[in-house]
């Protein structure tokens, strides 16, 4: 299911992939959000072999997404926690739950997001950073970026014909 | 990588990546988004085994993600489209490109999201439907929802020890 290729393909979701696109690790992500941290808790949460966890586990330390925290030393045991960088995936969990909340539950949503701050059961409104008003999908659209290269794919109304 | 088990998995984001969750799928679903809708086109832009292609296709058909709109009759000839299911995607697949964008783009953004209601460029902020303020991650937590059942994976801080 990988392919080198992926690394070449100058396109954040393709980047984003990389790290997290398994089927796996975006359950080992969420189960790191919502506070888990040993090794044992994923293996019995998601079922998951002990060798396919320790590898996605090394992958997600190599790319900086979960760090080992020590806190036994005979036998040296790990916490795994999620870095800033691991954090701020919460918004790619999120949406993979909305989603799946409005589509895929029809006994309605098995989890609810409370925000804190204000006590409400919530959900998350993408909005705009300049304007401030929701984002509705036909009111976007994708320009070339300072990072464009010839391997960026494009939207269509980019690219003048087939 | 998959395993029948994630339908049992009373999880809103498990039950998304039945839907998504192979490296392939996101990246027709930005392809979509894009604006692509013909089987030649798809193919050359991801480098992807006309096998593959179809198959992925075919799943998203299935699930209702996307529907198929003859544009030719002899022989039969399709576009691909987004339904009002799959368009709603588009939130997992902006996290992704923000995500990437910001931890795995050292040049820059291949892309930048314009907002055409106002015309700048943006990017998406979460914030609250209840009160209106950006979500932060410390000031969020999940509980248990309507649709909970005994196999919903619920955070540490509701599941009283180890």
């Amino acid at each position: 299911m990988r392919r080198s290729s992926f690394e070449s393909m100058s396109c954040s979701v393709a980047q984003t992939l990389e790290v997290v696109g398994d089927w796996w690790t975006p359950l080992l992500i969420r189960d790191l959000l919502m506070g888990v941290t040993r090794f044992e808790v994923f293996q019995e949460r998601l079922g998951i072999s002990r060798n396919i966890l320790t590898e996605r586990l090394n992958r997600l330390v190599e790319t900086g997404v979960v760090e080992r925290v020590p806190y036994q030393q005979h036998p040296e045991r790990f916490d795994y926690r999620l870095t800033d960088k691991g954090a701020e995936l919460w918004r790619v969990i999120d949406a993979l739950r909305a989603w799946g909340d409005r589509w895929a539950a029809p006994d309605g949503a098995p989890l609810e997001l409370v925000h804190t701050t204000c006590g409400h059961a919530t959900e998350s409104v993408p909005t705009c950073r300049e304007c401030g008003e929701p984002l509705r999908r036909g009111e976007m659209k994708m320009v070339p970026g300072p990072g464009r290269t010839p391997a960026t794919p494009l939207p269509r109304t980019a690219t003048p014909a087939d």
